[in-house]
């Protein structure tokens, strides 16, 4: 045998090691250290306009759950299996006090309690309160449907976010489901097939605009925003943010302020560079380990007739699902670059540099507050003080010097 | 920390176990308790008619199967993967003697064993007695071919139906295979996917008709099935059944009688009741753990000529299949209620309550009745005397008083 | 209890054993046995004209890999992940210098040195030589891309073969993806869904021509393909072949010389009986344990353009995916019987007879160079001397007393 020369082919991939993900920060599941830690937090699971007498399927932190809204209006988020004999409520009828199974119509109200079942000798009343089907707290706000899927104990209020509490003169809230745009043209609730932690780091990680937006696929946001900037990343009491200097042309310097507050919750500066406080909050919601999906509330003007235009990006005028494969090949954007990583990414894998010191500052402080979980603790963000309720977001794009903090 | 109350929460999703369902009683593959049990009966796996000499697929409690008729008419049943070097006779090429593998041409007779072995010196004659295609025996009666799948030494006669036998003037027997509708238009072998027992418990759960078939979807059947009804359940020497009481309006009391024959037959009376002895049987075959499917006789006039009738269920004038997802939840029927419950259900979540009192009794009767297998005892039902292959229904529709018992 | 005869029940497939697949010849993942072995020799991974800058998902033994060619020519085979945080280089961009990410702009050459990166300081110089994008080495020749996956020290010379190198006035090489053609009218890369072995070891097996190819289907070569032959089976310094002889109707004998060339080379002559020397050659290639694929090369005139020929087997006018499935049963060929063995056939239920001497010996030569391979030797046919690259097929047609023996 003679070799070929082993030398010239040092980092083959022959005999590479299997990589694996990091289990701690991405799987979202009932006892999942990371899925606890979630559950201490509100999330969106529903756009209150599309919450009716007719339940709908959905699926939050790999568990999966009905949403409706029963007759006198109250929304209800409900485990989808009755607790009679297992037929799925999906196939139930809403009337003023509950829903109704379709198999043999015992009937649940919002918070689970069985009353009526039509079968049973006098209703069920003798027994009826034995049986609870499981549920969880919701509350709505910002046209969104919140639930709670802790501990009830560890309940925290829904908090506020001034962003969406202080509004101009002449504004409104609206809440909307756009996301990647790689659903279908009808598909309002589009659902990303990779985990969370994907698109949620992402948001620290302001270098990769100057590449994937700009170099790479042409200028997709404002053509200042591919200016390589100066970031600083810092921690805040509400999980942490950068600070984002750009050189403009003219001489100035733009300040772009973009936060993660935890677990889950962006508010990105407007992506033209459009000067001032930011618009949009953005929830980054675990459907499971390798599915996630947005909602998102905003400031609009209250004659705002643009819905067509929250669709999601588009390529030319049509939307990303539409792209050709090669397309998607020569005009990468997020959903390119984070479903690229896979179903979950191999952590073990990663040569992180200088210009990831945003991603590995949020894990750091993910892996944190998850371990202060499971120790008992409350994470950052939560409060159980109605007062303490309103959330200073702190973001958008300033030139330099007219930024003023505001802290919660 | 300051809770919210947990008091307030009680009966909240979080916390809740992970449940599990009943394998003893639901799943059917080879030396599984039920697959066992299942094994000691007959079996339809095919529509007479529909059995030729083009080979076809059949699976049947978890075994995949090929059935064909060969070119002498005698129908046979052997796994698919040829002794040879496991090519499928699904491709195989059937005449007067068996079926031949594509592959090498290996011929093998209704009984598995080998005639023809074109490759081989002499064809094979020194040495093919020495390979055996796997068989199981089946008999054809009532337009259906049984297979019996159990231990040679068990095997019982298969039985004769009294309803299927005594004819009236005038009748023939039609074999068929109408199920829930839910196949595409032209799936005639329909194969519902979820646990067998979710379809042969709700025989013994007539209260759900009141409900699923009448209030909930409008009334699929006749307006006075919806008239909830005393119902008595008892055990019989073929299984169990149930005698329905409805009070009519007229005065009268209408009595419905409605057996389970171990282990998976029915004889459901007419449900635009119509009064008399029932016409149809129909057996509900596991496919394996997670599907099922239905084989059907019924006694019709001899010029009966309404096969499209037999299709399955509708909505208009559309079948189940065609029917939208809103659809489905606004007029829901067994499909929905059986498919509801999962591939197989969760039964350690189940809350049973007086009206399941069928239900309860006809597990415990499959308990009871698996594990008399298990200790190496024969199984109710089950006779091994020709003399004995009759068996009574004696299911319908009768006025108060008008009923006549018939034992086997 | 009366048994209805133990005895006329003999080889009924009640309680037969579960079967399995030989593992040692058939998994094919890097440390398998079997990929170990695979993994020293050359494998093509494509075809030179289609691999371009536009990157190209391949996946060969289990592995996912990235195919590109960059702006100066060079092919190269990349691991897909990007080193950096995983996104997948099939959403790269490739240019004179190597290939570069979509997220944030590393760029790799064909060996997997980074040598940009744009978002770090100073485009990453101090640092990026610590990161190498895992690869591995490709050679073309014959219009393929070959790659070697194995260990660096066993890398051999890439082989010649005489069928490819010695070619008449006005040839010349054409490489092609025919294969079974199952895939869609488009598809070029037709992937196979079972085992490699089922198809490697068919060319060991002159018998089932007769059969299959002839008898069962009606003649799919050449009428005189479906003499049932004698057939000579022996080992040769690159693998095995077999000598086939036919006793022709004018009484003459022709003899087929047809090679297995380790580890997944074949040549086979002429179907439609046309005498001399083979113009084809195939490789299997594992895709994984449950697929393979097809790449050829053969000597055609120069101005050959035939190329819709070349698409896969037809019945009709039709090609195989365009059949029914009645058409499928009816017509056989190798798609047929080799998907009818399963995703990877269970060999513990075979029955091998005198026609299957070539498979035994075949799977005996495999087991022996797995295991040489497991105990640190070369397999057979590999070598690492420039001069001793060229390889002897020895394939072809020839009547009785033709041929000519040239040795490697």
């Amino acid at each position: 045998m003679q070799s070929s020369g082993e030398e010239s082919h040092s980092g083959c991939a022959y005999g590479r090691p299997v990589h694996t993900h990091d289990a701690e920060l991405t799987e979202v599941g009932p006892g999942k250290p990371c899925g606890e830690f979630l559950r201490r937090y509100w999330h969106p699971v529903g756009l209150s306009r599309l919450v009716t007498t007719r339940p709908q399927n959905v699926r939050i932190l790999c568990e999966d759950l009905i949403l409706f809204r029963d007759g006198k209006g109250r929304a209800g988020l409900l485990t989808p299996r009755c607790a009679h004999r297992g037929a799925s409520l999906y196939y139930g009828k809403v009337d003023d006090e509950g829903i109704r199974c379709c198999y043999h119509g015992w009937r649940f109200d919002v918070q689970g309690r069985c009353n009526d079942q039509p079968c049973e000798p006098d209703k069920g009343a003798a027994h009826r309160d034995k049986v609870r089907q499981p549920w969880y707290p919701v509350e709505e706000r910002y046209g969104l449907v919140f639930a709670y899927m802790g501990p009830p104990a560890r309940k925290p209020v829904l908090p506020r976010w001034d962003v969406l509490e202080e509004l101009d003169e002449g504004e409104t809230v609206l809440a909307h489901l756009t996301s990647y745009g790689a659903g279908t043209q009808d598909d309002l609730s589009e659902i990303a097939p990779w985990n969370w932690l994907q698109d949620w780091e992402n948001i620290m990680d302001p270098h990769h605009v100057a590449v994937l937006h700009t170099s790479f696929s042409g200028a997709q946001f404002a053509p200042e925003m591919g200016i390589m900037p100066d970031v600083h990343w810092e921690y805040t009491d509400l999980g942490m943010r950068f600070i984002a200097y750009r050189n403009l042309p003219d001489g100035k310097v733009m300040e772009r302020y973009s936060p993660c507050l935890f677990p889950n919750v962006r508010s990105v500066p407007d992506v033209y560079m459009q000067t001032g406080r930011t618009k949009r909050m953005r929830w980054c919601v675990p459907v499971d380990d390798t599915h996630h999906r947005h909602f998102n509330a905003m400031r609009v003007p209250a004659d705002f007739n643009g819905h067509d235009g929250l669709r999601g990006r588009t390529v030319g005028d049509r939307i990303w699902a539409d792209m050709t494969e090669a397309e998607h090949q020569e005009f990468p954007h997020d959903w390119e670059a984070q479903i690229g990583q896979g179903p979950i990414s191999l952590h073990s894998e990663e040569h992180l540099a200088s210009a990831d010191k945003g991603v590995v500052m949020l894990r750091r402080l993910m892996r944190q507050q998850i371990r202060i979980v499971q120790q008992g603790g409350d994470p950052i963000g939560v409060t159980f003080d109605p007062d303490k309720a309103l959330n200073r977001v702190g973001a958008g794009n300033y030139l330099q010097g007219t930024y003023q903090e505001t802290k919660r």
